[in-house]
């Protein structure tokens, strides 16, 4: 049986519930060794270490959390080869270019962001109200944050190696990492290389643990601990709203990341000007990944007519062309067969796939969906249920006011785009669309699909309930991701030599920018005014 | 019966739930008109209006907003005795100093500062990449905030002219306000002057719609309405968190401000320099207001021993000499009841007061009430709970451990104070203490009582759960508080024309603080990059 990394070593799972082996999506069969499910002593054991080592990171300099940030990412650097074929073996996703030379460079870059997000401390904002003698930050929880990874970045959204996890070691929280059980070798790899930046960087020996499988019901009293400060989640909707429904109750904040369509509008002029480009686009972007995105383009809106046809048939061929990919794991099968059927049943029709594909392991043939604009106004709920994988639904319009009622009807979605005229004849209906699609979608675009998400200060990896539990926060892009994983410290005339760093007279490294009597500058405060 | 502003206008309620009268505090009489009980149609009349008010107000220019929020303050200050007189009876707090020449200006000027805040856009952080042709900001809810007011500050905090309803406005959203019943005609005067800003800044009718009172399920029923955007409460525990709890199940934020303590430290060294002067300041801040406030400091931590003893006869005197003031309705009487015998029920010793005072109307003599550490250590949480009034608890300890020992067992609190000694004495435990207390409280000060709440962007009147329902927030203090009521968007290559003026390439006053590339700057972004 593999050990946890639990209490700052390898430690051998304390009653365990039982155990699981990773299985090969390509075959279906298990492969590599036993992994334990954890029982309450392992939770209780891993909470126990990561208190303390809390209260410790709190007080440690932002340089040596930023110094372990770049070791972790530099040993994922070092391992790359390997880590992209352990990764291959347990989620089926190619390890080039998807792997190697995408999700991984992303995933470094990613943890490098973080380390310079936390060698700057532009996050906790430091403002200073000198007149009224009030410094406030933001500050770590100095409590754990628990992260849960989802099945489908194994490097770049893993509890270990994610966004998550360096955003809430960014502000300086400890993480209690509960993986995914589809890839338990790559999460053990990678837990490896952290705990190696652990100890070089000389962080609290428990400032990462990692936990491979629970039962559900443990998972909710995780995070109802009062010992937690916070939770990342990236999943599923069903399981997202349990987490934070067991955490609300005590007061602890759950910043799930859960089910999108990402609905995207194709007007009429974008269609005759460049509609089979366009058809190509949304192919690429709905099979990248065996269409296992957050940020799917799984709801498509086109006009009905002739332009709108053409393009149905270019994306269908497209489908049809495409070999069915290999499934993340056998429940991603079980879920697309139940939520294709949902759509069928709601009143959509198959226009290609639909079904199970042929072959070993897991696939599900390419699948594209249709339904009239008045049929989903009458069915708008069951008709935006996600199917995770590669299924699209189109939602033909027959006119302008029908297109606007669709983007009225949508809930809550992680992106929104519209496709428009390069000549402007689109542009009343698209401003139209986009005052309906602003308030419910965390990013809109235009012209472009949206499954690039960019690690940037100005990116939201967000939206609005049900796509995540809060629209005020993103997961992806520093500062703005580690802001959830912060408190709001407030000092009232204290003496400057109990102030942090950020918040003492002296600008800390001379760069920091602050708030300073509503201005953001560099400087020092002018006088000591406690 | 009174009528409602509902709608945009003054309706008369339909199908009332009945009808209250204020009570004079203190003669315990009934006094002013009947006002409505709402029901149902009452509620979701204002939420029809609210929406669409929601929709229009997100595009207004945030010059206009600004200009009601000065309107609406200067038509407070041009009715100020009247409302300190209405206040006054309803609430038995003195028209001069609290009510006229403390509260109103501070509640005009939060107004004013939220008028500045809107106008600065500042809250609003925008943030551009221009590599990645990503702009992000907060920007309003597009929902209407709904906002409960308390019963103790019936102008700072009333869901009309309160911070909460300064924030909700300066960021956009209209406000559906759920006055406090204890001073509805206080709230209908400040809904009228509300009423004629609107009008006169040209803002949707709805913008600010009032209910007086309601049955507790219609509450929850409002706040879990999937038309509201986030929810402003400042109350008691039990309110606050019976209104999370409903919110929370579909995803709608609520902020509450509940119960806390206030812990205040005095160290030996300080008790031996300036003990009397000390005790002297305890009571009166805790005296202030009939001790109705949410930062009344209710437990304090003092050495055995002889300086301490003279410090509770000094603080001892002081209450014992005051005379007890009239309470803000029979709720608080009965709450205090309550609070003081569960205190002594935990082992609490009465030192003066604890009981209800002889004279008409609602009052309670000035509380002290003392028990030793080890004792408290046994029943931390029976002794940690809030009696909302003039009371406070010493809690005696024998060495230095003890008194850390305290720190460690305290729950979420808005603020935590420490005294120490001029001369350095105390230095050593107080900044362990500090360390301690820091992760427990939103507010820390140092020699200084925790009663004032100053209006200042440094600000943090917040502080962990169960203080308040998330401690990333702040309920007083602009531009952060206004960040409750915002949600995030973001633009991935949307045309310039398309873009809010904050995110357009031409700062859109020139003054504009905005994050371009990581560097906050009041710089156009240099070439149109979508």
């Amino acid at each position: 049986m593999e050990k946890l990394l639990i209490g700052g070593g390898w430690q051998v799972s304390d009653n365990p519930g039982g155990s699981f082996r990773a299985e090969d999506p390509a075959t279906g069969q298990p492969i590599g060794p036993e992994f334990p499910v954890s029982g309450a002593a392992d939770v209780e054991f891993a909470l126990t270490h990561a208190e303390a080592a809390a209260k410790d990171l709190a007080a440690i300099e932002p340089e040596r959390i930023a110094g372990f940030l770049d070791a972790f990412a530099s040993g994922i650097e070092a391992s790359a080869p390997e880590l992209a074929e352990v990764a291959h073996r347990e989620t089926a996703l190619g390890v080039h270019p998807r792997l190697y030379d995408v999700e991984l460079p992303r995933t470094v870059n990613q943890l490098r962001q973080a380390a310079a997000a936390a060698r700057s401390r532009l996050w906790s904002a430091p403002t200073i109200d000198t007149q009224a003698g009030l410094r406030a930050r933001y500050a770590p929880l100095s409590k754990p944050v628990v992260v849960f990874g989802p099945n489908n970045f194994p490097f770049a959204f893993n509890a270990v190696s994610g966004g998550d996890c360096a955003a809430a070691l960014a502000a300086g929280n400890p993480v209690i990492a509960k993986c995914h059980p589809a890839h338990p070798q790559t999460c053990r790899q990678l837990a490896k290389i952290a705990q190696a930046a652990v100890q070089s960087a000389g962080l609290p020996m428990a400032t990462i643990q990692i936990l491979y499988h629970m039962p559900p019901e443990l998972g909710l009293k995780l995070v109802s601990d009062s010992r937690v400060g916070a939770v990342g989640f990236t999943g599923s909707r069903a399981g997202g709203l349990a987490l934070k429904r067991a955490a609300d109750e005590v007061g602890i904040p759950v910043y799930a990341e859960m089910s999108s369509i990402n609905p995207v509008f194709i007007l009429s002029g974008a269609l005759a000007e460049r509609g089979a480009e366009i058809a190509s686009e949304l192919a690429t972007s709905c099979l990248a990944g065996v269409g296992q995105f957050c940020t799917n383009p799984g709801f498509v809106v086109i006009p009905r007519g002739g332009a709108g046809d053409t393009f149905v048939s270019v994306a269908r061929r497209c489908f049809e062309q495409a070999e069915p990919g290999v499934l993340l794991a056998r429940g991603v099968l079980e879920g697309l067969v139940r939520s294709v059927d949902a759509l069928r049943t709601a009143g959509a029709r198959v226009l290609c796939g639909g079904h199970a594909a042929s072959g070993a392991g897991y696939r599900y043939s390419p699948t594209l969906l249709s339904v009239d604009a008045d049929h989903f106004a009458e069915h708008a709920a069951a008709l935006q249920q996600e199917a995770f994988g590669p299924v699209s639904l189109f939602i033909r319009t027959g006119s302008d006011a029908e297109t606007e009622s669709i983007a009225r009807a949508l809930e809550g979605n992680l992106t929104g785009c519209v496709y428009s005229a390069r000549d402007g004849s689109d542009d009343v209906l698209a401003e139209r669309l986009m005052k309906q699609l602003r308030p419910r979608v965390g990013r809109l675009l235009n012209d472009r699909m949206p499954t690039g998400v960019a690690v940037s200060a100005a990116m939201n990896h967000g939206g609005p309930y049900p796509a995540t539990s809060h629209s005020g926060f993103t997961s992806v892009g520093f500062p703005a991701a580690i802001r959830r994983f912060a408190t709001l410290e407030c000092y009232d005339h204290v003496r400057e030599a109990w102030l942090p760093p950020e918040l003492r007279d002296r600008n800390p490294d001379g760069g920091l920018q602050r708030c300073i009597d509503g201005v953001w500058t560099t400087a020092d405060v002018a006088a000591s005014t406690p």
